[in-house]
């Protein structure tokens, strides 16, 4: 088929988008040339504002566009409770059920020799960091409740063992493997709640 | 929540694409930043370079970023088929069957009087003079086969009724209501080979 090369073109590049197969990009080529070139023209504009400006947070490793994000400078947000999740996809997703006020951690991803993610990887010398300083009284792992996300929550609590946070996990309502990013919100909110203890803080 | 507002922005951008909803679009914006800044670069160029370059066909009317078209210009086609289309959509699921070999003449919509949509907006003084230049001998009628599909095909036929142009109208296959973009390519090939006769060309 001869099709205009730069349509072509912009074909091949909406494919990178999950979930976006040869027929889907093609419907959303012709879209937006056909009705929507402006809304073509802000994507492009927000998509290179975004790589160009969008890094992560220094403290939490989230997304941000400043160098420490919007929930670390927020003040009133509880800075006591650190939640660590495996991404910012996570992240959003337990913002969004708006029971949650602490602060997060974001390992980007979980424990996995085999693809040789260790600790490093998951800047836990960072967060081990902030649990030390001091502030930190109840650390949540909220790793996902896959094999690699309970062996990495598990590997987080034996590294503070002789550390005075109390850390626990979350556990009711997140179907065991599965991933949080697809969970509702409200199971989310439950799974918060109903967070067990995997070992009380030290007092020494 | 309290959202980098360039990842904000370009959640909202990327739900210009059509079937993309909130969450789709929250988890296309972190798949990019997170997994492919380079796709995200590539896309946004070539969305640029879509809009600032691909105009219109000055004789088909199909999407082109020269001023004739690949299809027009490729001196393999028959020139004497013309198929008429309602959208550069249909004319690539027709291009993707390869079972025609014509030129097309694309509508970029069908009559409709409600909409301010008239024989001007079609462009069809333009497919009439290519008619009335005489190369053509046979005259596809592919709008959908729906009320409006209908009723453009038959104004166009009514209109030529003069002229000693063939025309026909794509019948078997696709089903009535559809519309050509949904269906699949042996359905089209189908329909393009039990094509009928709305009229004969005249001998005068
Ligand atoms: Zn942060
Ligand atoms: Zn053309």
């Amino acid at each position: 088929m001869s099709l205009s090369p730069l349509l072509q073109e912009l074909i091949t590049s909406l494919r990178v988008l999950p979930g976006v197969g040869p027929k889907s990009a093609q419907r959303m080529a012709l879209h937006l040339l056909e009705r929507d070139r402006q809304g073509a023209v802000n994507l492009a504009s927000a998509l290179e504002a975004a790589v160009e400006h969008i890094g992560e947070c220094e403290r939490c490793r989230n997304l941000s566009e400043q160098p420490v994000c919007g929930i670390c400078e927020d003040s009133s947000r509880d800075r006591h409770v650190v939640c660590v999740l495996e991404s910012p996809v996570d992240l959003m997703a337990v913002e969004q059920t708006g029971g949650f006020n602490g602060l997060y951690f974001v390992l980007k991803g979980h424990l996995s020799p085999i693809d040789g993610v260790g600790p490093d990887e998951l800047g836990l010398d960072r967060l081990f960091a902030l649990v030390e300083a001091g502030d930190v009284t109840e650390l949540i792992l909220a790793t996902n409740p896959t094999v690699e996300g309970e062996a990495t929550a598990h590997y987080i609590a034996e590294q503070l063992d002789e550390s005075a946070v109390n850390i626990t996990r979350i556990a009711h309502g997140v179907p065991v493997g599965g991933e949080l990013e697809f969970v509702d919100g409200g199971t989310l909110a439950h799974a918060f709640a109903g967070r067990r203890s995997l070992r009380r803080g030290r007092d020494d």
